[in-house]
């Protein structure tokens, strides 16, 4: 496993992880500033810019964008719809070719409204992505699936586990062209029993496209916006790192902590901090 | 898939439904009267009482007891203190065979305080059932190993899909005793994209020994106190039943809803009567 010690230009900061508080420009200064290799922005903060010239920024700083965050929600009640949603993925990966993105996260929905057709919305999800598929080669920006934990399944994803993803790009990629893989967050993958088999699987494809990390904690309050840092949890951040890099990865691990009551009431700068010290010490 | 109209003698009511706001016998008498062929009792509120009284008057009404809730966790910091968690879970297996339960609840414990040892929990999981299970047989009572959604892994349960329940069957009960089986609940299971061949497997192993109904809703306030009543979530009800029940089921179909916000403050023959107007319409 790498040494993170004196090494934050193998590290990250997810925008959402400041809470999107500041404008876009100014918290791409602060990342460089402390130190860190790469970001991930977000396409809300990102769409309201130019996106040409956060690029510019970014890349001036040397920066690496290690993924854009994220899709438009696939499944829909109507057909017209699911046809706006996978537009809306194409234009924005064509932003994120425009940010150099390692990436475009793929955060796939959860039901439509008033459905409970779950088998079904995860067709919709197989095939939007196929769609996708196309747009991710020609833009030159890879498709990252990111299994959302099981407590999302109903209004954020209907792709709950590394094994459901990987099946989809085996199905949608059998050449493994380097288009379609797998996010892997700490906070939505570490209870899985068949995790560490699934991280070797997705590794031997080569489809582990990024790494997220932050911690849950004990008791987590808030379903959403309760997420711990790193070291405060109870993951054990350091075995799940060595499965992920001893299946291959060699990208940068990515913090994504969404936290409305702790973090996000903190200065930016002591967060950046923070997350520095435990990326050195306990990821 | 049996038709439930006019059978709510294969219907159950867990009393955690009621929010256990009334005496046990008090409880007991309301679901008798209600019709219900069933109920499963927890042991805070039987172990209250004299335990052979509770299971003359469940007795004298008739009434199956679907399921005794349930284990104390297993996983401890300290050997001794793990070993004290398997002789609770004895002792309480003599009150589900004076009980005449149908099975024992299995919800075996999250991680032990400060640990963040995942694979070290399961293990401590997997030995005291070992142990478990010849009581059981003793009692005569089965092991239902019901797998909690992954979003209590740490506080509540390091069981938390079929598969790996199934699994530790496999393991642990190879010849198929009768004695070690799974609890399938709706809203532990429902999101599991490996629901459908997970619970044909437990049928065809007749490990199926409890079938648990509420519902997912949409928006969950609550990460614990805030189920749905049947129909008002978004889990395809019938869908579900029917894959349990083709995988040979013929037990009851069990209410169980914590839902401290709603049907807790409801009055508890409303609650009673609501579950037998859903279980007979959209289950």
């Amino acid at each position: 496993m790498r040494n993170l010690k004196g090494r934050l230009d193998l590290c990250s900061i997810n925008t959402a992880t400041l809470g999107h508080r500041e404008p876009l420009s100014l918290t791409i200064d602060r990342i460089a500033r402390a130190g860190f290799g790469g970001i991930a922005p977000w396409r809300h903060e990102v769409e309201k810019a130019v996106v040409a010239q956060i690029a510019k920024q970014i890349k001036a700083l040397d920066l690496i964008v290690t993924g854009y965050c994220r899709s438009t929600y696939l499944p829909a009640a109507t057909r017209s719809q699911w046809v706006a949603n996978v537009n809306e993925n194409k234009a924005a990966l064509r932003d994120a070719a425009t940010l150099g993105a390692r990436c475009f996260v793929m955060v796939v929905g959860g039901l439509p409204e008033g459905s409970r057709d779950l088998s079904g919305a995860r067709e919709q999800v197989s095939e939007g992505l196929a769609e996708l598929l196309e747009t991710a080669r020609d833009c030159g920006v890879p498709l990252a699936l990111e299994p959302l934990h099981p407590m999302y399944a109903a209004d954020r994803s209907v792709l709950n586990t590394l094994a459901q993803a990987l099946d989809i790009c085996d199905a949608l990629d059998r050449e493994r062209s380097g288009f379609l893989g797998v996010a892997v967050d700490v906070y939505h993958c570490w209870w899985d029993p068949a995790l560490r088999s699934s991280i070797a699987a997705a590794g031997e494809a080569g489809r582990i496209f990024a790494y997220h990390a932050c911690d849950w904690l004990h008791q987590t309050r808030d379903m959403l916006l309760d997420r711990g840092m790193m070291g405060d949890g109870v993951v054990d951040l350091p075995a799940m790192r060595e499965s992920v890099e001893r299946a291959g990865y060699e990208g940068l691990v990515e913090v994504e902590i969404f936290s409305k009551e702790n973090w996000w009431r903190r200065d930016p700068g002591e967060v950046l901090r923070t997350c520095a010290n435990r990326l050195q010490t306990v990821v």
